[in-house]
Parts: C-alpha cells; structure tokens; sequence
C-alpha cells in the first residue's frame, strides 16, 4: 500500500492513524500541499481533485479518508475501528462526520486561501473564521460526547475507533491558532490526551513525519 | 421514524431519497432553517448542531446525513444502497464523499450567511465562491465518473446507491444558480437525469415536500 499524504494534512494524519491501528505496513508519497504539488498533472492523474489522502492498493486508488479508513476496517477487520451495533456504528460515524463535514472541508488550506485571496481578507479574518466553525462544531461535539452514556475513555467506549481518529488531527489543528481557548471543551481534550498516549496516534502526528517542516 | 428536515437542504433531500429507496414510511418535523428554527431549545436538544436531518428512531436520535444512509443500510439491506465489494464500497463512499466533504459544506447556507456577515460580501461575491466549489467538485467527480468503467447509468453500475443520493440534490442546488454552466459535466448530468424519473428521487424532491415555498 501507497499513502499520497502531507505531514500537515489532517485528512492524511487521519489515514495513517487507521494504518497504524491496523498495523498495516505502508509506502508514503509526500505531496507538498504549500508548494502546490497536489495541481502537477502527475498528482492530479492519482486523484483529479488534486487533495490528499489517495491510498494506492490491489492496483486501485482509494480516494477520501473516511471512505479509505472504512475500507480499511473492512478488508483487516481487527482491531475494529466501528462498533458492531448499527446503532452505535451510526453514532461513531456521525461523531467523525461532524468533524470531516462540518469543520475541516471549511477550514481546509484551498479555503482559507480563497479567503485571502480573491477575497481580500487578512491573517485576523481569516483567524477568526477558522475559530468561529471550530467552535461551532465543538460545542456540539462536546455535548454529544458528554451528554451521553456510551462515551468511554474514547469517543464511544473504551477502544479507539473511527471517531477518535477523525477528532485528534482537528484538535491539533485547533491547537494551531494559539487564540482559540478550548477549556470549554474538556470531554474533547480528555480524549484527545488519551488518544496521543497510544502509538498508533503519537507516530502518526504530523512532528514524527518525514516530509514535516517546522 | 421521525425525520427532522427542511425541503431546501441537500442533506435532508439524501435521506428523503434513501428512506423513499428502501420504501420506508416516516413521519416529518420540519425545521425551517431560512427562519432559523434549527437555534431553537427545541431542536437543539435533538440536535446540538442545531442543523437537519436528524432522524428519530427506535428511542434514539441519528445525526449526518451519511451515517442516517449507511445505518437504514444496514438495518434495511434490501435494495442495497453499497455494492458488495469492498473496493467497489470504497469507490462509491468517495463519490458521496467528494459532495458531501468537498463541495456542499463550503456551499452550506451558514457559510454563505458568514460571507454575508459579518464578511460583508455582496451577493455576486457569495454567487462566485459558491460556483467555485461546485466547479472544483464537478470537475473531479466528472472524470471520476467518466473515466471509470464501473460507471453505468448510475454513478457505480446500473442500479442507485449512495453516490447517486449524494450526487442528485447537489446538482439540483447547481442550478439554483443560473450563472453557472453545467455542460463541462455530460455524465453528472446524465445520472441526475437519469435518477429523477425514478419515483423514489422524484418523490423526495424539494418541490414535492409539503413545507416547499417559492
């Protein structure tokens, strides 16, 4: 298996979590989102929208995170990484899609760099608007974990799972912006310490990778 | 069941579509969003996110629109909504991915909202991003689409899945749009035909929902 990544990519961080917790073997290919390596025509014959995470495996390419982590899950069953209920598999999903729908695609690099530019606004504006659909989700992913019995020591229980794996790139992308406070959210920040202990989430933070830059 | 919607939003009109697939009746709540009843106490308490759909079931409440499908997938098998194969899984997970990831939460009346104010952009301006990331995600789904031999008369092989209920309302959405030229994407534009002469995508359009205003 290939991985297409970048360090910085909280999509990619999310696959290699998968990988990691799977324990699968994997090949990377470093597309350096800020130097625009993700729009050459060699990246864009891998993936026509030119984003990251792509996973290449059985002569495929497997394209979205989500998509690939459930992929994943299903060809190397063990760990599982959803529950096995279809009530609970419907809450894991739905806590990941808060963060994969509703705040990153928002605060991705391609929109924040519209915001500066066709549209003119500045680091402050931009900050701002980053911080304000972080809260948003937040404040409703908090509740939602807080709020209910079947949160553990992770999102759902007491085993990492699909939605721990979507949180803990978008709390490190929080974490980025030093001006958001994030102490209404301690269930979040709980889980994401909790997370960071496990190897399969420390080795695949965006400091331990090759291709990472200060 | 009980489904908590709006006749205008996309996300809302793929469940209607999965729920209308697998011929399952439901009672609905709607949430007029343009009026802003999704911040009331009431449906926030269904809904931190204070966003639609939301569907009650069994004593429980599903949130995100992708994991409501894939759970009345599960627990309702027949007509599958997911091919059986994992890759082909995979694919088509991507497919309602690059809508619903890519394209419909950057487009999502909130944002657009946000433009507006506190951004202070004018209606061409919110009119221009909009078109922007629907050409983006139109692009690549396009060639995703075309140049794969698992496309049929619908995104994956020749009967409707998830894909298929992603793609549709966000084409509807491209249209509300009159500025924006649909004809660069000759295969996203033959499946959205091709899905709403079936009764279940007909059924499930906006106009056909009883909250519906002009």
């Amino acid at each position: 298996m290939k991985l297409y990544g970048y360090f910085r990519s909280s999509a990619a961080f999310r696959v290699r979590i998968a990988l990691n917790l799977k324990k699968l073997d994997y090949e990377s290919a470093f597309i350096h989102l800020r130097r625009g390596d993700q729009r050459q025509p060699g990246f864009r014959g891998v993936n026509p929208q030119g984003l990251v995470p792509a996973l290449e495996t059985d002569g495929t390419v497997l394209l979205q995170s989500l998509p690939i982590i459930e992929y994943l899950d299903e060809t190397h069953p063990s760990p599982p990484l959803l529950p096995s209920n279809p009530q609970d598999r419907a809450r894991v999903r739905a806590l990941a899609a808060v963060v994969a729908c509703d705040i990153h695609p928002i605060n991705n690099l391609r929109v924040l760099r519209y915001l500066h530019r066709p549209l003119g606004h500045d680091e402050t504006a931009v900050e701002t608007w980053y911080n304000h659909w972080i809260t948003e989700g937040f404040g409703a992913l908090e509740q939602l974990l807080a709020g209910d019995a079947r949160t553990g020591a992770f999102c759902h229980g007491d085993a990492p799972g699909l939605a721990d794996i979507a949180l803990v790139p978008q709390v490190f992308n929080a974490y980025r912006y030093r001006t958001l406070e994030l102490t209404p959210y301690p269930t979040i920040l709980r889980i994401y310490q909790t997370c960071l202990k496990l190897d399969a989430f420390a080795a695949a933070h965006p400091d331990r990778q090759p291709d990472h830059e200060a």
